[in-house]
């Protein structure tokens, strides 16, 4: 049982502080989490980000990823879906007794290795440990706060008509992905995750014009939700073309094989903006010239009749309503 | 089913938009949540106090609170032992597939009442479900921000040789109030778990004076595990005397049956802390005349000697040494 995480490992006593100390305090090297208070202490000064999220994806480890890495880029992603610089995150773990402790360790790893690249410390968190059965391997919670600049206005109920749509690349990798190695269907090549930190990707395009209205990456419920929730918090339609949004060949044969629509699938290093017809080259641009933006498209416009509606003209010219996912496509995604 | 949680309600889609439209954004109404962006966004300048915790106490309802309250109190008080007046929380629920939703929304209501009591706003948060079997019932976290005031500087590292150790009141009130209804033992009183906010008792010790060395809210582990922290992080020694420290007859007894040491035993609703010689009269006063301080005592002093150790003098006239918690006393407490 020496490799494995024990209840006593949440307990608050010896073997907690050990797991505390030996383990997150020396990944996560940084001073204001060595103190180890019950919280983490810095000065700030602006306009400030928060926001949190629990994951629960299943398997832990996937392709292009695992639980760890997913915990630092969604938070670090919602931070950066409005427009803040993401600085500081909580981190905080619930775990099934008898989780090996060798799993965990690799989380540790990736957690550290996402939080690095994102440009963020882990400065706050928690252990906690349940029963075997009362929880499923392992489950994350991240909190994070961010900085945002002046100038910077970025709000799902911002689209205006006249307003164009733009995507930073192909939708559904990640649930795809993850589905695919949850039930050990496979493809000639290997799919992986898109799961990655935003942040860059957004500085860049506020770099290019802070007159971004809206940003959204299209997680749980994929873009076709992503596009709902902005036309009905903005009152506003938008209109996108089927042969605009890009979509991997094996995503779209998983998806037909298993009866999906990409546009309700789950992406973990996607988004989607809405930004002003007059600055859409020079956003567009700064996407292309980014890792995460390389294949930026712009699928489609916002307009002013039928708020609340996402309507799409598909390949074959016709038209059809998007409409919000209505059931759950892919429990535990993410 | 119409009453129980589905996994679509943790779907990102429009049963999961109903829920935090119609129930939580409801309960919670502040102008940041309605907004529903990514992140909630204000205005911060100063010193901030970040944290978090997960809660998976269970059972989820127990006397004198239930796992919403809970989780309010253990962040607000996680800011308040930093010194830091609680600001916004953030909330984030893992749910088992199949929670009847009067739970949830009686946990809402729970967390609701809790954050008015404590002066703060739910601003941003999650919701994910998973298959039935997969989490124990539901799963809680916060994470929180607050308010540093300048002159204030509270850490476990600041304690001195001279200084007193002060305690808010009675302890092992919430683990034997949730123990007692986990294994459905009864007392001939009914023993409630002390699992209150403690901002307002901070404030007015910080009033009396800001010169506070050390807060903690022994929870996990007990005071022993709080006091053996404070010790360890000063390099001090802690000497405490048993006759000093309160104990109700009903946690007595429990301990006693159940070969327990109230010591160890955790606490929602105490404060330990440790102040200058020159302060104690008027922060004991101060503690005293709050709601949650009225039985504050001293209990002890920080000594030179021997860093790291605690030592109590017992009720015999003995010494011993108090270690931090070995094992796990009480899984899911908090």
């Amino acid at each position: 049982m020496k490799d494995k995480i024990l209840l006593a490992h949440g307990s608050g006593g010896k073997l907690a502080h050990e797991l505390v100390e030996r383990s997150f305090v020396k990944a996560f090297d940084n001073p204001l989490l060595a103190k180890l208070d019950d919280s983490a202490v810095f000065d700030f000064s602006g306009r400030l980000a928060f926001t949190t999220d629990s994951y629960v994806v299943s398997p832990i480890f996937f392709p292009g990823g695992d639980i760890g890495k997913l915990a630092v880029c969604g938070t670090v992603n919602d931070l950066a879906m409005s427009g803040a610089k993401p600085l500081y995150l909580s981190l905080s773990f619930i775990i099934e007794e008898g989780l090996p402790q060798s799993e965990l360790s690799e989380i540790v790893v990736s957690v550290q290795k996402a939080a690095q690249e994102a440009g963020v410390e882990i400065v706050t968190g928690d252990t906690k440990v349940v029963h075997r059965g009362s929880a499923d391997k392992l489950f994350v919670n991240t909190a994070g706060v961010g900085m945002i600049s002046e100038g910077v206005d970025i709000s799902g109920g911002n689209a205006r008509p006249g307003d164009k749509v733009l995507l930073s690349g192909t939708i559904g990798d990640h649930g795809i992905a993850v589905l695919s190695q949850r039930e050990g269907l496979s493809f000639s090549t290997q799919l992986e995750s898109d799961c990655a930190p935003l942040w860059s990707l957004v500085a860049e395009m506020l770099s290019a014009s802070p007159n971004i209205h809206c940003l959204r990456d299209p997680t749980r419920g994929g873009l076709a939700t992503s596009l709902n929730e902005l036309a009905k918090r903005s009152k506003v339609s938008i209109r996108i073309e089927e042969e605009k949004i890009p979509v991997r060949e094996e995503v779209l044969a998983a998806c037909e094989m298993l009866g999906f629509d990409p546009l309700y699938v789950a992406n973990e290093g996607k988004l989607v903006a809405i930004v002003p017809d007059e600055d859409v080259d020079k956003i567009l641009k700064a996407m292309r010239e980014n890792r995460d933006g390389k294949d930026a498209v712009i699928i489609g416009e916002v307009r002013a009749e039928h708020p609340g509606r996402v309507v799409m003209k598909t390949c074959l010219g016709a038209s059809r309503i998007v409409d919000m996912l209505a059931g759950d496509l892919l429990p535990r995604i993410c």
